[in-house]
């Protein structure tokens, strides 16, 4: 079984996503809607937080974990892959990297202000590219705007405008769109940016390397069980999730309240 | 010593109200940014990590408790006073209710999600006035754009209104601001609202309702400490309790980090 991790709701987005690809394979979810959001919080809390509900998917089963969340990529995966090192932890980071480097020119990248703090996407990319170009934002707004649905409203479209300057201005011909909610307004992204810049969205890319990557690790995929079966779970109010659900996940969601360990 | 507690910074500006009556009374203030925004939360969520709070408060050395966040007092404050009988805990509910008590016509409360969902301003308003006509709404988007320096700003000015719109609809004669950072833009309420309407800041109606609670109980009074002390505790990161304490409280602050005992 797979275990989906995200602070919230936007995970779903990625859950989503995962069916697409992988509609046979079991998964739970965990939304640490008790802490989030995370994308404004110290590194040492995302770390904490992340690694509590990570062990509450092991001890519910999960076999290999995604963090479908860029502020714990960004904050938490290397701290885990290092701390665990016979688990299998996998981020949405390092695929949006990968995806961006495939196309030339300078690349942006927009994301919560915890997320562009680490400047991990900035780090990532140079490793395998060390003369790209790259301009990180911090877009603090975008995630409450999206989850209140004023996404598509003009008031947000301003905002994103005020936010996507600097990025235009540095020429970007690829943008990183580094928090799962940005996917949800992907077109708004395209009008402003216009269209010779690439949008990457790294929950999407994840997604088709987790493919790739279980092509080339069959005994990993050995352990992941494929009934269909989805299961999730929140760690505060189950009405407010169910009622998120229908907005990320296109559908009313049963979900189960948890109380996380070491809480 | 007093003891403040808000879920992240909005109580600073009920720090700073307090500060110009009570200039001289030491206080201790603690913020649980950790897990601020408490708006969205379960009641169960919110009592939990009041709970906390106030207790680490009184290991501070806190004698009486104001609990400077609309959220924490309309879901906690109840709880807790009936929980812990021989301790002083105070809230910015009753004292916002009173004030708009003694003005006639419909009374309109606009606050985060959690504070709405309570109707805790309505059931204080009925008990003392069972025949008052009330209206309450949420308003999400508030908060984070208040905290992202966007109060002032064309694109929240178009969001505020499509708030206050029900209101309006209503005739209310008076608005309580249910929650503390909306103080920070009070004229664009009395902007949309027109001049008839009287605006109610129950953050500051605390303060007032406090020296006159003082005085009817000197024993009280003469626990509190007063040395000019002021002295700030976040459960997060210290560097941006700083930089929004300029913001909130009009001027630089050194602040701890302190981790909650039950956490």
């Amino acid at each position: 079984m797979i275990g989906i991790f995200d602070s919230g709701f936007g995970g779903l987005i990625y859950a989503k996503n995962f069916n697409k690809v992988f509609p046979k394979y079991d998964f739970i979810y965990l939304g640490d809607q008790l802490r989030v959001p995370y994308g404004g919080r110290s590194p040492a809390a995302i770390q904490q937080f992340t690694e509590e509900c990570v062990q509450t998917l092991w001890k519910l089963g999960a076999k290999l974990i995604i963090l479908a969340c860029n502020t714990a990529s960004a904050d938490a995966l290397r701290y885990l892959q290092n701390k665990y090192l016979d688990k299998k932890i996998l981020g949405v980071l390092i695929p949006g990297v990968e995806a961006a480097l495939e196309h030339s020119g300078n690349i942006g990248v927009i994301a919560t202000r915890g997320t562009i703090a680490t400047q991990a996407y900035s780090h990532e990319i140079k490793k395998k590219d060390s003369h790209r170009k790259i301009k990180e934002v911090a877009a603090p707004l975008l995630v409450p705007l999206i989850e209140e649905n004023y996404g598509n409203r003009p008031e947000t479209k301003k905002i994103l405008k005020k936010y996507l300057r600097p990025l235009k201005d540095f020429s970007v011909k690829n943008l990183i769109l580094g928090c799962t909610h940005y996917a949800y307004i992907k077109n708004s992204f395209i009008k402003v940016m216009g269209k010779n810049v690439t949008i990457i969205d790294p929950g999407w890319e994840a997604v088709l390397k987790l493919k790739d990557y279980l092509k080339r690790h069959p005994e990993i995929d050995e352990l992941l069980s494929k009934n269909s079966s989805k299961k999730f779970y929140t760690t505060d109010s189950v009405d407010l999730f169910e009622e998120k659900s229908l907005f990320f996940y296109g559908k009313k969601i049963a979900v189960e309240k948890i109380i996380i360990s070491n809480f």
